[in-house]
């Protein structure tokens, strides 16, 4: 074997992690050497109270170590702007730019006939719960704009058709600092359509 | 906060890592939460492993759990057949080539006057000692091809010049699939410096 044991147990966990190879897992496990124990100790408390410690908020789905999360039990935070999003990753997203001052409904997936994947199998059920309770519920729909995206949007769209909900989604368009001859046609066809008049 | 307390304390480990930025971290700590708790557990004691269990080889470096390394106890290695090298890293990546039957001495860096690393800084002396053990010494140096490990280099060949040690150096040239229009000037210089013979 070309590594010493140990180093190749957390060579091949390093492996398993997303978007890490061979090469780069030897590096990670060989930068542990680099570490002083105490410091390897607290990473590995780290990595097992992940795992141990946090659960999904009951509100919004949001990752909490309480049953519910500091968005959702914030004082600040507008609770009738319900941001809906696909996943967690888009929620930290979102709170990284820090703009955005309303709560958030992560749905868990985007419907996807092709997967198998219907509107009872995503958390559409708990929106429509939570929105039932809001006196003025406003819902923005941020989800990516593929094919699922989309259908996932006009569904949720169509669910409160007959309800005073006021529904918005994000803006396709052009990405900041994108060469416009660079695009591709369904993005410039959207950001066509999407449009936006100038105001003075 | 963005990220809950836990989740936040593992993403800032994982970007302390080579290569791992903020987005790579997120998306490393998230995916614990797909691991299942034993293997989590299991990862944890490994990373731990890695620090306590490994030390180098006191003869040639390398990383073992043991005093001598798995290479230098073999008997089926070539002792007299020794590869230096820079670091660990390039010991494996020999390793897992597979071909070399010798052992190695890995120096622990390279000759740099620029960085007040001098032949007193690297394990120069440890190789001195080995080769004089031997009665048919041979030296393949496997340095990169900076002015450091040319640097370095040379200044081995000079240290067993009166001595009767055969000493070799890894060629210089193009890397295999490389466009000739796209390679660096030096390193064509130097595929024609070390150009080879065709035998028939």
């Amino acid at each position: 074997m070309v590594y010493p044991t140990s180093l190749n147990k957390a060579k091949n966990y390093f492996e398993k992690f997303p978007g890490i190879g061979g090469k780069s897992a030897e590096r990670l496990a060989l930068h542990l050497l680099n570490m002083s124990l105490e410091e390897i100790e607290d990473f590995a408390t780290s990595i097992k109270e992940v795992k141990t410690k946090l659960k999904e908020c009951t509100i919004c789905g949001n990752l909490s170590e309480e049953d519910i999360c500091s968005i959702c039990s914030s004082s600040t935070r507008n609770k009738n702007l319900i941001c809906v999003l696909e996943d967690k990753k888009s929620l930290f997203a979102f709170e990284n730019v820090g703009h955005f001052n309303g709560v958030y409904h992560i749905l868990g997936g985007l419907i996807s006939p092709l997967d198998d994947i219907g509107p009872e199998n995503i958390n559409i059920k708990g929106l429509v719960e939570r929105v039932e309770k809001l006196e003025n519920p406003e819902i923005i729909i941020a989800l990516k704009s593929s094919l699922e995206g989309q259908t996932t949007t006009l569904y949720i769209k169509k669910i409160f058709e007959k309800k005073k909900v006021e529904i918005s989604r994000l803006s396709y368009g052009i990405p900041m600092n994108a060469e416009i001859d660079y695009l591709d046609e369904i993005t410039l066809d959207r950001a066509l359509e999407d449009r936006k008049i100038i105001s003075e």
